[in-house]
C-alpha cells in the first residue's frame, strides 16, 4: 500500500488517519464552509518525522497541507482532494526563554494564547495579538498575521528572530538569527514569514519579547458615522498620541455581536465607534490619550470615554465577537483587503456603493490604524448559484478597488486558496513569476500546499 | 567598440567615463584600502537608463558593479577587475512625501542626511541613523544599515514600505507596497533589503516616518571597565527604560578621537563609558532615565551624568569620530560582528585575548543596546606580509567564535567582498546554497555585483 512507509515514520498508529476515518474538522478550515479530500492525516510530533515524511512524498510525488490549529480563514489548510495533511498541532512546547536577550523559542504548534500567557506570567510581552488566540504560532508566522496591537507595535514579521524550517525539498534550514540587527546574506527568514505552507514547513520559531508594560487604558469615541470615525484616525496618528490600537466598528454590527453575547456597549451615542488602547507608564498614558481626545473632538468625535476595567473588558469580547457573531447567523465572505490609512474612507464609501449595486449586504470593522479593513460580505439567504455569483461579482470589484488605491488583497489573513484567482488577477505577473521560481528552488517537486496563493 | 552601445543609452557624454579617466575613488570604497578597475563608470539618471543598460550588460556577459556614494566600508563597491561601475547618486530626487500615510518617497541617490533634514523641517522623522550620515538610501537599504537608534527603532530594513527594482535580467518590478500591513504572497522585498546589489538594483523606495519627537535627552554614564558598562546595558533594557540608543566606547579609543577633534568628553572618570540617549514628551523622558540611572548606579556606574546641548554635541561628536580618528592615524580592519547582547561581554574578553595572541592591537566600539560591536585591528606600522597574515588569523578567530555564540559576521555594514570569505566559511552551507539559487532567479547571466557576498 502507498503509505505504507509512513506508517513507519510515524510508529504510532494514534497518529496517522486514513481516508473516510479523517474527521471533517481536518479537512476544512476556521470558516467550515468547504471541505478537501486527503488520503491520510498526520500528526507529526518532532522535526525528524517531519523530514522523512517530506522526502516520502517527494519520492512518491504525493502533495502535502500542512495544518496547525485550522483556524485560518483562506481556504489554505483545505486539503486538495488527495495526499497527506501533515498536523504539527501536537509539537507544543516551549523550548527555551531567554530572559537577558528578550526571547523565546517555541515548537510551531503552541497557540498564541499560550505564549501570551507564558511570557506575561514573567513580566514579559509578546506584542503581536492577532483576533484569533487559539491559533498555531507557525500558523502566526506562515500568514504574518496583524492584529489590534500593530498599530504601535507592528505585525508576526516583526517579532520573528530565527526559523528552523523544513523546506519542501525536505532539508532542514535555520534562517534569521538570534540577533537583533543582520546584515549577512539574503534574508531567507523574511521569504518563509508569510509564505503560507508553499515553500517550507516551520519546526521551531525564536520570537522578540519585550517587558511588558505597565498599565493599559481603553477609550471609547462615537462619532455620527463611519467617515468621520475613520477620518479621524489620521489625525489621531497625527498627534503623536502613539495609540497601541485603534479599531472601528459600526453600530448596526456591534447590536448584532451584543445581542450574540448578551452585554452591552458602555456608549449607544452616534453610529459608528472607535476603540483606542494606550499601554506604558500612567504619566505617558494620560499625555498620550489627552492628545487623542483633543484630536478626536476636532474631527467630530460625539463621545470620548475612558473605560472602567469592566467597559473595556466588554468592549473588546463585544468587538472580538464581531466575525463569530456575524458567522453564527449568516454565511459570509471574509475579505481583510488593506490600503493605505489615507484611502480607508474612500475603499468603505465604494464598499458601500459596491454592496448596494449588487444588492448585498456588506459589513465591515477591522484595524483603522492601519488601513486594515474587514469586510463581510453577507448571505443573507441568498440562492447558492446567485449567491456565488454575486459575491463574487462584488469580491473583484473590491480587489480591483484596493489595487488602485495602492492597497493590497490581504493585510493579515494571508491568500490562501480562496483568494489566489482575486490575488493573482491584481498582481503584476513578473511578481507571480519570481514567486512560482523561488518556489521551485524550495520546494522542487511541487509537493508543498499546491495551487495556494500564487501558485 | 565595445560599449558604443552604452553611449547611445546615455546620450550625454559628461556621464560616460571610460578606463583610465575615471577617478580612483570609483574604484574603492569608504575604506580607500583597495582598488579594482573597470572597463567604464556610467553616471544612471533615471530607471529606463538602469533597465537599458542591464539589457546590454546580460547580452554582452558584462559584470555591473552598483554604487552610491561610495561610503561603504566591506568592498561591495569595488570594481570586479573589467566591466560596468553603474552609479546612481545622481538619482537623487525626493519624489513625495504623503503627510497623511506617513511615508516618503525618493531616488537611490538621495543622502541619508538629506531625508533626515527634508522630513525633520516639517515635523516628521525617519528614525534609522547609520553612523555615515552622507551615505545614500540606496546603499542603506542594500545593506540593511542599522545605526545608532536601532534599540528603540529598528533597522532600515522595518522602514522600507515598497521598492522599485531593475533586476539583474533588467525586469522592472515592483515590491512591498503602501500599506503598514501585507499578507499578500511571498515577501520579495526583504529579500531586496540587505542584498548588497547582488539581485537586483533600487531605482525608488518608500519609506516609513513617524511623527518627530518632541525633546531628546543624553547621558554619559562612566565606568571602571568596559565589562561593567557592557553588563549593565542588560539591565537598563530591563528596567524598561527604552532608549533610543545605547553606545559604548573605551577611554583609550576615546582620547584618540579628542585629540582628533580637539574636544574633551563631559567626564574623565572611569575607563568606559555608555551615552545613552531618550526621547518622547518631557515627562516620559525622566521616568525613563530615572529607571536607566538606577540599573546603571546598581550594575557599578560611577557616575550618571545628564549632558547639556552643548555636552551633547561634543559627545556625539567624539562618539562619531571614533572610526575616522584610528583610520586618519592608522590602517584598520573593520569587523561588525553582532552577537546576542548577553554573550556581548563574553565576546568583548575573547577579542583582547586575542588580540594579545596575535600580538596585534584591537579596539572596539559600538551599539551597545543591541550587541553589534564594532572592533578594529589596529596595523600599528605592521609590515604587510605580516600585517595581512596575523589580522586574517584574527578575524577568522573572531568570527568563528561570533557564530558558536550564535552571533552572525555583519550586523549592518553588510559583507561585500572583505568578508565574503569569512562568511562563506560560518554560514551552513545550505543555506548559501540557495542563496545561490534565488540570485539564478534574478540574475540568470550573473552579471550583478560577482563574486561578492554569498557568491
Amino acid at each position: 500500500m502507498e503509505y505504507t512507509k509512513l506508517k513507519e515514520i510515524i510508529g504510532d498508529e494514534a497518529r496517522i488517519v486514513f481516508g473516510d476515518e479523517i474527521e471533517k474538522e481536518y479537512l476544512t478550515d476556521g470558516l467550515n464552509l468547504e471541505y478537501g479530500k486527503a488520503d491520510v492525516l498526520v500528526f507529526a510530533e518532532n522535526t525528524s518525522e517531519i523530514i522523512e515524511i517530506i522526502k516520502f512524498a517527494n519520492e512518491k510525488s504525493i502533495p502535502i497541507t500542512p495544518r496547525g490549529a485550522g483556524t485560518g480563514l483562506t481556504g489554505a489548510t483545505i486539503p486538495n482532494n488527495r495526499g497527506i495533511i501533515l498536523d504539527v498541532s501536537k509539537m507544543n512546547k516551549v523550548l527555551e526563554l531567554d530572559e537577558e536577550n528578550f526571547d523565546i523559542t517555541v515548537e510551531p504548534g503552541v497557540l498564541l494564547k499560550d505564549i501570551q500567557a507564558y511570557v506575561e506570567e514573567r513580566g514579559l510581552f509578546y506584542p503581536p495579538d492577532p483576533g484569533e488566540k487559539a491559533s498555531t504560532i507557525g500558523g502566526n508566522i506562515s500568514t504574518n498575521a496583524g492584529g489590534m496591537r500593530a498599530v504601535k507595535y507592528g505585525v508576526t514579521r516583526d517579532y520573528v528572530r530565527e526559523l528552523e524550517v523544513v523546506t519542501g525539498n525536505g532539508e532542514l534550514i535555520k534562517v534569521g538569527s538570534r540577533t537583533i540587527k543582520n546584515s549577512s546574506g539574503l534574508d531567507l527568514k523574511d521569504l518563509i514569514i508569510g509564505s503560507e505552507g508553499t515553500i517550507g514547513i516551520i519546526t521551531k520559531a525564536t520570537l522578540k519579547l519585550i517587558p511588558k508594560p505597565k498599565n493599559t487604558v481603553n477609550i471609547l469615541i462615537s462619532f455620527d458615522n463611519l467617515e468621520e470615525g475613520v477620518n479621524s484616525v489620521i489625525n489621531i496618528i497625527k498627534s503623536d498620541a502613539n495609540p497601541t490600537a485603534i479599531e472601528f466598528m459600526e453600530k448596526n454590527i456591534v447590536e448584532n455581536s451584543e445581542r450574540f453575547l448578551g452585554l452591552k456597549l458602555p456608549s449607544n451615542r452616534g453610529n459608528a465607534y472607535l476603540i483606542l488602547t494606550f499601554d506604558g507608564e500612567e504619566t505617558e498614558i494620560i499625555t498620550n490619550y489627552t492628545k487623542a481626545k483633543k484630536a478626536a473632538l476636532s474631527s467630530g468625535a460625539l463621545d470620548y470615554k475612558v473605560l472602567s476595567d469592566t467597559e473595556a473588558i466588554d468592549t473588546w469580547q463585544i468587538r472580538g465577537a464581531l466575525a463569530s457573531s456575524v458567522m453564527e447567523f449568516n454565511e459570509q465572505v471574509p475579505i481583510d483587503i488593506v490600503v493605505p490609512i489615507s484611502k480607508t474612507s474612500e475603499f468603505v464609501e465604494f464598499t458601500n456603493k459596491c454592496g448596494e449595486k449588487h444588492g448585498l449586504q456588506v459589513i465591515y470593522f477591522g484595524h483603522a490604524g492601519d488601513g486594515n479593513t474587514h469586510v463581510s460580505i453577507i448571505r443573507n439567504g441568498l440562492e447558492e448559484t446567485e449567491w456565488k455569483k454575486k459575491s463574487h461579482a462584488l469580491a473583484e470589484e473590491l480587489y480591483k478597488k484596493s489595487y488602485e488605491l495602492r492597497g493590497v488583497p490581504s493585510g493579515e489573513h494571508g491568500i490562501g486558496l480562496n483568494k489566489s484567482e482575486y490575488y493573482k488577477k491584481v498582481t503584476e505577473k513578473i511578481n507571480i513569476e519570481y514567486m512560482k521560481s523561488i518556489k521551485k528552488i524550495f520546494d522542487n517537486n511541487n509537493i508543498l500546499n499546491i495551487g495556494k496563493v500564487y501558485s
